[in-house]
């Protein structure tokens, strides 16, 4: 059994600082970069997939809706094809500092509202995977969604994601705030191993919830994420060579 | 002899419309697409990459400075190493849709101020050659310029271009104006006649100059374009059957 | 009893060219001017309010949603606070153009997906209530939406707006193609006589529908635009004469 | 003797923060408000005005060459008009927030790039006159340079401004880095008043040069901003009142 952690980054922006991702990069195998449209620049990109190749750190690309000021947290009413191309143009963008290092795409992953979209929504479950089809790599998602349905009947790989940092409601849907607040590190490592060995997760109010998780997400903003990264890669390491 | 036709192409944004490429695609053979950052957009990228497949056209990447409102054509400071980056994400967003296309990237050109940055000043050269080597693929360029001085030094392939419908002052540089306006299908045939067999042009004000011509430019937004792309292909037809 | 003759204009941006408002500007009586958010730019809305000043066309802010690359035509998720602030800065920025010409700003309409919005979405009618209570003039928009009960209530003055040019489905929605088709110039002022006289339109359909008609909107990118608009002026002024 | 201390406020951007906006107002007289061309939006202009006018601070606008990705600070090639469009366009917005909170207009002050292309083109000198001319306010600059001489000649009311916290050449030119260092508060309050008082200070090499300074710019992402900025305050209010 082999489990990723999994990190936004390079989500800087010119001037513009978001994330510790120094800090963040040694304690994490996936890293998801941000491809200009929701944050980050070429600098940024370069930089970032530099970082992620010195810490041997898979590289995902991590798209979004074209919204910059809205960080990619406003939905958007878009259709299929549009949404695809736009997909299309930022892993390609990414793929140019990937040469650039000589690494290799990883995977992908949809960010911010598209997340919840492609989660949700057929016709963007489908324009994520028109993408995923040229590249042949998998996408993260939450296990059990439209997403996860349409990929399955497409052949797309696909890579169920389990957030250590964030609660989830009763219906199963993440709770996401507009900072992210402080966790015990202890506490996200305990629920982490909950969710990979037993498939099971408790809700902001107690109820039992079922989860998958074969790929683990850290956020690189929670004021003490380097610290919930470290306990939750090292949970992880003691259950694989357990 | 090969010389080649190409043509700027994809320029269109959104619902404005720029040059008309479906006129224009049969007769050349290569189309240097534009990437988003001086016109085009994902879903004109996608577009014209398949236009340009259907034709066996040759597809290269049109990249410029970020400036959407100037077209391109207002010049910024800018270093080395961000050049190259901007480059690159540029080139590879190109990719994203050649790949999804199943078609080699060709060349490369430099657009508006980046075009006669490049020529010019040795460290935006630099940059185009930074981004150059990572490809493998000639760039398009003036001959006699610091562009192609620095790509002979690095080893970087270059293809000399020669401009059908726009006119040459007496040092050799390019007027350019804000709209083009027509120019004779005849004359431009002859001008290209003359550059390719002889190496030389005549100047608007009648100097002799002295040019190369490895791949010839037309522009899809002259009045009469499609007019001056066929009697300028035509007649390179017949030098390379001759 | 007057009514207005409305259009969009000075929606070119940059190099992209958008309607024809020179032409238009002499039939119309108010130019509803975009603000940069979904079309035009600085250099553009500057001419455009010299241009109606020359031609002494009342100006109101034709504001968007933050989309450049859609246009503007594509919805986006947005409260009304944030909604609010992005509309007083269109708003303010037209004026700084208004300022610099000595014109005052007559009016206020929200452009594209926004206009189907602030109609259905008490929230987004709020959020321009919000920015036009700061200046006191009317919002144009259809009679009988959530838009105008909101104003009503909030006392902002609304002008009810009938579109020359654009079908009516059953329901008295707007039928909204990508592209303007040509209408006909007797047929378009022969629908603006019944409207305004009758306060009647007969949908796409061949059903009766009651519309009011305080301002005619015609649109500068339709083929036959200016034809149309001098149909629908020229109508209006005999029933004003009548 | 009045002696005004500024701070460049607002340019936040989305969720990027930038400079601590509420730790400084309470210890300025002026805030130079982003219009989001180089750093803000909507939303933190709104907030940045509200915050100005709770702590009875003037406001002005910051504007700036359209590069959000480069903070502005990358020189742009462009003339006169568009420049002041450029200009007209984002006071015109700020003062959309003015409006909405009852505040008026009081000064304004180009930002990064801008301010030193102000200072040494007079094309772009008198940009920034024909936006300022419209709205009869004072441009904040420093004082010797082309922009002085040509506001000047055509009346433009103008604030000599010196600043306490970055260091001058020998020739009298800001050392301006990426980041700012932290300074030391009694240093920083000493050069003020040796400015102030005495038209003097030394440059970085020790070399004595002569300065005016009708405002004191502090910057507020400075690490110790606050601090510098209470210094500095306190100095010249002593000054004020001896």
């Amino acid at each position: 059994m082999h489990v990723d952690v999994n990190c936004d980054m390079g989500e800087s922006f010119g001037l513009y600082k978001m994330g510790d991702d120094e800090g963040m990069m040694p304690h994490i195998t996936q890293a998801n970069i941000a491809c200009g449209f929701h944050g980050s620049d070429p600098n940024h990109m370069r930089s970032t997939v530099e970082l992620a190749r010195k810490n041997n750190v898979k590289i995902g690309a991590h798209f979004s809706l074209p919204d910059l000021a809205g960080f990619g947290r406003r939905e958007m009413k878009i259709d299929r094809e549009e949404m695809a191309n736009i997909i299309l143009y930022q892993i390609g963008a990414l793929k140019g500092f990937l040469d650039a290092s000589g690494v290799a795409l990883s995977h992908l992953k949809p960010h911010g509202a598209l997340y919840g979209m492609a989660a949700r929504m057929e016709h963007i479950a489908h324009a994520v995977a028109d993408a995923a089809e040229v590249y042949g790599v998998p996408v993260l998602g939450l296990a059990g969604t439209q997403q996860e349905m349409v990929y399955k009947e497409r052949g797309i790989p696909f890579l169920a994601e389990f957030f250590a940092d964030l609660e989830y409601d009763d219906n199963g849907s993440l709770i996401i705030t507009r900072t992210h607040g402080e966790v015990e590190p202890g506490y996200a490592a305990s629920r982490v191993l909950d969710a990979v060995r037993n498939g099971h997760v408790k809700s902001v109010n107690g109820k039992s919830l079922i989860v998958r998780a074969e790929t683990v997400c850290v956020h690189s903003d929670t004021p003490n994420a380097v610290d919930i990264a470290k306990a939750v890669r090292k949970a992880i390491n003691q259950l694989e060579t357990a």
